[in-house]
């Protein structure tokens, strides 16, 4: 035998065996239909982008994987400065700019693939992953509907993957910024940093920051948390609750009035499922409206937010002098799953998708037997052919270990019935071609 | 205005408008759903695997793109041997040798992503394109079975993909092994190079190759062009023609076996699909028995092989001491996709999606529109909520723009009726959600 190098996982390169994968192309199928089913087509772009483009708003605090030949031809530094995206966002924005005199706007995109991420190897962080983003790019305005669409579509995403019950939080960042204007708080990047911990500190730590990091008075830090902590679903409430702080600042309206014609159009949802939380800040600047994040309710092991996103003016004026407003979301799938995976909440598929193992008995019987599978194919069904006309306690064995839900035995000789076995049930039947139904 | 870096598209990296990305959305789930249909099971593997995996079975003549971080963390090199996948062969072989234990053989896998090869620019040269595979491992023996399946499986797959009719060339490695080793050339490599050639060069040429760079006389010439110009579908044939050049060896014997097995199972299909030609020799050391082309018959200008593989005795030795030979084959969708495209054979889909725009005429009846949205989505179709009461003109005209088939009005009044009106036929007819069918 020749030397053998024995591969081993790459760590951050999730792979999974058969009857996982099958898990995970069935969530993104699914999302993918939700996603087409409200009208966002697809599109797809290269894996490589070039550094410049990645770059283009200046550094970027993600780790970015360059690509260089292992052969290098030193006359040719044409792929000298590409590299892998690290996320959707910068290649949509690169797309739409290149291609905008192409595209009908408002422009519904879904785009799910998998991106890169140079972190260092280290448990739960993920190298390459899969995100589901939406997002909806206009030309100079982008009308509310789209804000109140996203929650819409990402929770009925969600709701057909089996993994519970899931909570969308929705904010407008135009609220907290103009109360801060109102207050005269000028450090609003900390003030928000503070903000968005209270969840997770609680409140009296985060009145503390507010006091002792930016120097705010107790009436300032009051307002503040009395904003903060408004969690409701009813526009009404948001309405009574916010008009109780009397602020008189334009984009304090103007937030409140766009959070109310969300929650009023979303107001169809389950009780559960939506919820204003003032306190949801989303770190990035990158945010100028509503914002969001997705809990799952049912899932302990999974505490952060699964589904955010939110609106931005600017998608794209680094690469073209446009003014294009969007508003996108997007699910981290990989994350998501291997989380639920780890904690056992991934229930393995079959490992085969056949419907139909097509039992062979004997050699002569491969001619009635590939064409009763051919047959059986034209109806919908998917069957396998069982490759070699061994004893039939193998080939049954053979559709357990791989799943196959029925076993369909070619009669022995003419004038005799097709029989069909239910694995799971043992039931065997005659049957035939024309009128099989699982 | 910022400074504005104005992308471009980057060489050998394809991207698609929407409409475009649909059609090769659709290619890919129709083949996907013919390889389900026989039972293949999908895997998915990382982009990226150690260069010493790439590179175990010695030096390959594909230009592989290693990655390195842009900011490098010069106390971690765990990276530094990192390199995007070249094709899906060498990624099967390190997943069957990883997973040996947990996968049920025989394994029938099928395998559609992106492959990278860092070419030099160059007009149809790809650095990112699709792959679609499959390929059956076994364990020490693999069932001829499988050679037969491959074509049935792939003739499927081509031509639901509306390119004209297709035709698989057939033939089998031992037979001209055999016919070699029985007239005593030892030169295999060379004069299989030159015997490929045949359909390029013609008979004469070969002929003239043959003697000049090999040295063979004329008996052995005339016998190898007997061969070499076999072209036809009956295994009786085939039979007949090899057993007149009298040859003695074992190999020679198994390859015309196994080529008529195959010939006789895939007797079903229709006459120009499926042809054994014996001049197909496959560049590749790698096959052993059964190998595969595929051309296309209506599209002039794609002249190359659209669809390759064959049978191969050892998959994975390189990771593991194990026996596992296997039969494969692969289409280059992404390089068959673009030539269609550049010669104006693939017809854009529409852009959106969507079977139906909803209407919204005013902003009272958004309620209204949204909740008949959402029961019509309940029912299976694909349904675009227009985002603005604006004028019912305005509306028509997106819904032309992104090529939906039909606009829905709801009612304007309680008690009047929804209508539906079909964008091609401009008919417009009064409807309800339970009964509206397309």
């Amino acid at each position: 035998m020749s030397k053998v190098y024995k591969p081993s996982a790459i760590s951050g390169f999730p792979e999974y065996l058969p009857e996982i994968r099958r898990v995970e192309q069935q969530w993104i199928d699914h999302i993918r239909a939700v996603f087409e089913s409200y009208g966002f087509c697809n599109i797809e772009t290269p894996a490589v982008e070039e550094v410049e483009v990645l770059m283009a708003k200046g550094e970027t605090d993600k780790e970015i994987y360059c690509l260089n030949r292992l052969q290098a031809d030193p006359d040719d530094n044409s792929d000298s400065r590409l590299a892998l995206h690290f996320d959707q966002t910068v290649p949509l924005a690169r797309y739409t700019a290149q291609h905008f005199n192409d595209l009908v706007f408002p422009f519904k995109r879904y785009q799910i693939q998998k991106v890169w991420r140079g972190e260092r190897p280290q448990v739960g962080r993920m190298r390459e992953f899969y995100q589901c983003d939406i997002d909806v790019i206009a030309v100079d305005n982008l009308p509310l509907h789209f804000d109140a669409e996203m929650p819409a579509v990402i929770y009925e995403a969600l709701m057909g993957l089996n993994i519970g019950k899931v909570q969308i939080k929705i904010s407008n960042r135009r609220i907290l910024i103009g109360l801060l204007e109102a207050l005269g708080i000028e450090d609003v990047i900390s003030t928000t940093r503070i903000i968005d911990k209270l969840d997770k500190i609680g409140v009296d730590k985060v009145r503390e920051s507010l006091k002792a990091e930016i120097g705010l008075n107790d009436a300032q830090v009051d307002t503040i948390l009395t904003l903060s902590t408004i969690k409701t679903r009813s526009a009404a409430e948001v309405q009574e609750k916010l008009a109780g702080l009397n602020v008189e600042n334009e984009s304090f309206a103007r937030g409140v009035e766009e959070l109310c014609f969300v929650l009023d159009y979303l107001s169809f949802m389950p009780e559960e499922a939506m919820i204003a939380d003032l306190s949801i800040v989303r770190g990035l600047d990158y945010y100028t409206g509503t914002v969001y994040e997705t809990n799952l309710l049912e899932i302990p092991e999974f505490t952060s937010s699964v589904c955010s996103g939110g609106r931005y003016d600017d998608l794209a004026s680094s690469y073209i002098n446009k003014k294009l407003p969007g508003v996108g979301i997007s699910i981290g799938l990989t994350r998501l799953f291997s989380v639920l995976l780890e904690h056992g909440y991934i229930k393995p598929a079959a490992i085969s998708p056949a419907d139909i193992l097509m039992a062979l008995p004997s050699e002569e019987m491969r001619p009635l037997a590939q064409q009763t599978a051919q047959a059986l194919r034209a109806r919908g069904f998917k069957v396998e052919l069982y490759h070699a006309p061994q004893k039939i306690k193998k080939q049954l064995s053979y559709a357990e270990r791989k799943g196959v839900p029925f076993i369909w035995f070619p009669p022995f000789e003419d004038g005799q019935a097709h029989e069909v076995k239910n694995m799971q049930t043992g039931e065997q039947v005659a049957t035939d071609v024309e009128s099989f139904a699982r």
